[in-house]
């Protein structure tokens, strides 16, 4: 510790965190960083050989900031720095902050991208600048030689220089590194760099890997275990930066394409539960492989990894049946984080590894609702913001800074093209994009894999490859808004056969109407029950978000995030359109792709962001639908269209939607809500996903 | 808590503990036993139902104690103690200190055998009475039920009542209770007990184990692993009570009989060191399941195990190669205490169970040194202390309450037998007990099996079953002495020929002359060479005791403590005579027993032990004997028998030492020195044990 500062001391603001302190002139700015508790990364730990304590200098007369060439508010290069320079190619207007000293008032920028080795980077998977302060830190030490005089043991003189130079106190031992230490200790000279773990301020940190001689690389693994796929970021623990992001299927659905087959699978195999949980290990350390491929980096360098997964996924990764969270009342075995051992759960990553899971929300509501809530952080926003990550069960989330509700509702799998007559997963020659003209009743649709629209010049040969093949999730909500804007259904969502009269693409179909998309091999049409699908679908999402509304006292909600693969190829404008998401501004309706990935990310980089979402969690109110007596009635009026029972006037005032009619609401409940609740009960169908 | 106490509230005293503070008349007993910090055990958290807080209650005027029957200065029986009574049988006098509430002063004695379930209980190891604190505790809960209203995990709803109850905050969870905690909640009907470890206070309380229901037994192991023989207690956490106590030999021998040859295995075996590991564990994890066995005790009922070994044991053990510890400057692998769980080790105990190994002194004074200083505590004392632990090596503390040294020295294997004509390991059969007649030369012996001495009336008959086979290394040292008492052999430890004329026992043997033990079959002939081992191995030990006194500025010292199987059966007197401990009066001389099993017990009932010996450890001056030039000139001086070089009046004053001689110091050096340099290097022999 420094003496403490005066008045008379220069004025130091560290930027982007804004934390500003006076430090008497000759204190290093790594120092004066630390006092201020700004993170900045150094391993070597101060002799001015890792370079990943660096920082940009201004000169602070607070008014304006310009770059340091030569001023006198810092240190000049000292011998040190010179030397790193010299070797290491120190880029302009950068220092060193354990060498430079402070002369004056500064502004010190902390970048948040130091390259020091340089890596293959990747596009980043998403723009925030995340603080970092992650829960593994690399220290190195010089450890003095054995002495007969004092014979402390070489780990026992390894954790004295730690609490020495670094000062850690009662430093606990991975035990897989007792057997190495003399080795890793006699390979490095007595030079050593060790990997510390600490995650809660109240547990005790723990050396967790040992290398010989200077390491200035550590890694850490973010993944998101979905249903359906399982996605992972690459990233430095040191810089922050993504190195790679990558996906895979998840091998369990051969037990069972939704969440509710794999619980019945567990439940009727005896061994069903040690199989599912052996595949999503082995998932994830193959695209752990895939990741380390791709980047060059060695999987034994990552040291921390951090996961998200909904509530049956998280059960069966960590090894737990997930029999209860088939059946009320849906008892998590254990809802808060978890911390636990890469090798306890028979991940192939360094030995010493740490685990984090974020903590659930609730036995339908999971650590990825929670992570795409750290991610968006309605709880940081005066505005109200409602979260959606829509998948077989829809996770919402609404709230601003003084309250935050969470339900789940079950969507069913309509939106994934399921139930669909024509529905088919998002692939290359799935129609991704559709458009009705309103005056013709004509269509254009556009595939994945082609720029063109069909009715442009040289669509035929552009989707040659492909063909065109179905219809995926986020076209069907277009198609399905497109029908309501020119009128071929109504409020109601039927399909108005009097338009037969006018267009061919109204066609007959039993007792009901459908609307011919595309004419040809596969023919691909929209049918009634194609538009009651996603009525049910939506009148789902829809009602379980007006409960959180009413549960909030709001009628309307300021900003909306779409999370998932959904909400990412979804149109937001659509959405509203058809009524999934209540009234908003348009430009406040953003799809933020996976941003319970990102909560992953931000949990892995910030070990502050684990406290936060912990604390938030724990205070947020968890509504269960199916004990709520008015969802049911919030059911039936969602099935219709926007506008029907709900006014939208601010979608109404961007998109032109189709005059109100008045067939009553009473009738579209007695053709619906009997099906919802036939073969599958409630409960089956939330438990998906 | 309760308000804070005045000078008017009773004054309550526990005991054996003498702690004392006021209280408001209603505070439980077990309430102020806590807030004192006095251990008082109890598992149903003060549901009167587990019976493990029972003190004795006594009325406190502090002049005479009498024992309570009815009186005013504590509650009545109330109902929930009376129900105990009824079903458990609360023996008389004692009361249940979670139900009892103090109504005016007095003295509480809490007992430190409380048995509740009857089991068959052994002769304990040590009178000792060893204070409770152990590192694991059960706390008996009744968990809320789900509640889909208010969604927490079983787990978490779990640690929200460890906390209310129990007052436990930031909970960690051992891994594998994750996916068992579901079942054991529903078949303990929502009550569980649940083991929470915690050994530093400065660690995250963990728990560790959950049992269904009301678990009212722990366990653990006390456990010393010798070169030759592996010694375990198995103890209840909970009473403090010895359930079993058994040794078995240590399978690493057939990997070489002393420590150095097996060091050098490891060196020539590629996958040496694994063997050596493995065997050791098995070894332990046979004879738990023997103590298991003896006591009806179930292994998987074992929360916590407690190690001391020599070091080269303590890396083998733990997996670390130790060659290390087989050349100068003996580095060790780690010196400081060793926290690990049982499960990274390959104990077969309960899953969840924690492992403490005492920190070792130093690379040749190890954890069990640690044990039996911690055991009988030279730095508790205001007298100075040795403390001798004889093996093939013999570890030696000397010390008092300002200060505490310790060595190790190479004695060499002679003191137990080996390298002795006619020696052998203690087995029936053996001689142990050797008399010679001053006067007729003649010798009378007791043979290990046999109570009778050689000279009475139906020997023959009492060892015909056995034979007599050998002297065992007790009866070595009493042979000597006896041979130095009556004069076969000068002070310098040659066998005086001339005595052939009047005795038939003096025989020639080459060039030197014998002790003719006993004619027959075998005939057992105490050689000079005999003669030479022994003093060439009581010099070593001599030498380095006398390196410690001259660090410690002493010329004498005040207890003598004996420790290891060879201190158990040795004669002290016999001990003096030969001159292996400086002199003392011999009253206070002791043999131990296994002091280093003995600390290890300590440490494994009270956790406070553990940071007791820790600290001390810290504090100890190692002294490495071959680094100190003055060594060699003490040793060769020490190869001479008592008054020689040394007075002993002490034990001059208690035995009649022959008339002191005046054959030169050097005659002898000159004789022994150049053979103890020989073959072995002094780093060889001083790592065999």
């Amino acid at each position: 510790m420094n003496p403490p500062a005066n008045i008379t001391d220069p004025l130091v603001l560290f930027m982007p965190s804004g934390k500003r302190g006076r430090f008497p002139v000759g204190t290093t700015v790594l120092d004066a960083a630390r006092q201020l508790g700004v993170y900045v990364e150094s391993v070597c730990g101060g002799r001015a050989t890792c370079g990943r304590c660096q920082v940009e200098v201004q000169e602070g007369n607070f008014a304006k900031h310009k770059i340091v060439s030569s001023n006198d508010h810092i240190s000049a290069l000292g011998a040190k720095e010179q030397r790193y320079a010299a070797v290491r190619n120190l880029m302009e207007g950068r220092r060193l902050s354990c060498s430079a000293t402070i002369q004056g008032d500064l502004v010190i920028d902390v970048p948040q991208d130091t390259v020091v080795n340089a890596q293959t980077i990747r596009k980043a998977a998403t723009d925030r600048i995340i603080e970092r302060n992650p829960a593994v830190q690399l220290c190195y030490v010089e450890v003095d030689e054995p002495d007969m005089h004092k014979p402390l043991g070489d780990l026992d003189r390894l954790k004295v220089m730690l609490e020495k130079d670094w000062g850690w106190q009662d430093l606990l031992v991975s035990q897989h590194l007792l057997p190495q230490v003399q080795g890793i200790l006699r390979k490095g000279g007595w030079s050593v760099t060790a990997a510390i773990h600490r995650d809660l301020d109240s547990s005790r940190p723990t050396i967790i890997s040992l290398s010989p001689g200077l390491k200035n690389e550590a890694y850490g693994i973010a993944c998101d275990i979905g249903s359906t796929t399982i996605a992972m970021h690459l990233v430095s623990l040191l810089s922050g930066r993504i190195l790679a992001t990558s996906g895979t299927s998840n091998p369990q659905i051969r037990f069972g394409e939704d969440l509710m087959s794999r619980v019945s699978y567990v439940m009727m195999n005896p061994d069903g539960r040690e199989a599912m949980t052996r595949a999503v290990r082995d998932a994830v350390n193959e695209l752990t492989a895939k990741v380390c491929d791709e980047s060059g980096v060695d999987r034994n360098d990552i040291l921390d990894a951090v996961f998200v997964c909904n509530p049956i996924m998280h059960h069966l990764f960590l090894g737990i049946d997930p029999t209860e969270l088939g059946q009320a009342p849906f008892a998590l075995a254990v809802s808060g984080a978890v911390h636990t051992w890469a090798s306890e759960i028979n991940l192939k990553i360094n030995t010493g590894a740490r685990v984090y899971m974020l903590p659930c929300i609730a036995g339908h509501v999971g650590a990825d609702a929670a992570g795409a809530t750290l991610s968006e952080g309605p709880y940081r926003q005066d505005k109200m913001m409602l979260l959606v990550d829509v998948g077989t069960n829809a996770e919402i989330v609404l709230g601003n800074r003084s309250r935050v509700v969470a339900a789940s509702s079950p969507t069913g799998p309509a939106f994934e093209g399921a139930e669909i007559s024509s529905g088919q997963r998002a692939a290359p020659g799935a129609i991704e994009r559709v458009r009705i003209d309103p005056e013709t009743l004509e269509p254009k649709y556009r595939v994945i894999g082609s720029e063109k629209w069909s009715d442009e010049a040289g669509f035929d040969e552009a989707v040659q490859a492909t063909g065109v093949t179905g219809i995926c999730g986020s076209a069907i909500i277009e198609v399905v808004a497109e029908m309501y804007l020119s009128g071929v259904i109504s409020e109601d969502g039927v399909v108005d056969g009097s338009l037969a009269a006018r267009s061919p693409r109204i066609v007959q179909n039993g007792r009901t109407w459908s609307y011919l998309l595309r004419d040809g091999e596969p023919r691909i049409t929209i049918t009634q029950n194609d538009v009651r699908a996603i009525q049910l679908a939506k009148a789902a999402l829809y009602a379980g978000i007006k409960l959180l509304m009413e549960k909030q006292g709001v009628e309307t909600v300021d900003m909306i995030r779409f999370a998932g693969a959904f909400g990412s190829f979804i149109d937001p404008k659509y959405a509203m359109v058809l009524g999934l998401i209540p009234d908003c501004a348009l430009d406040e309706v953003k799809a933020v792709g996976n941003a319970a990935g990102t909560g992953a990310l931000m949990a892995l980089l910030n070990r502050d962001y684990r406290r936060e979402i912990e604390k938030e969690v724990a205070g947020i109110e968890k509504i269960e639908t199916a004990l709520e007596p008015h969802f049911q009635q919030l059911f039936i009026d969602a099935m219709a269209l926007p506008n029907k029972v709900d006014p939208f006037p601010k979608l109404s005032a961007a998109v032109k939607l189709p005059p109100r009619k008045t067939v009553s609401a009473e009738g579209v409940a007695g053709d619906t809500a009997p099906r919802r609740r036939g073969r599958e009960g409630h409960a089956a169908r939330r438990a998906r996903d």
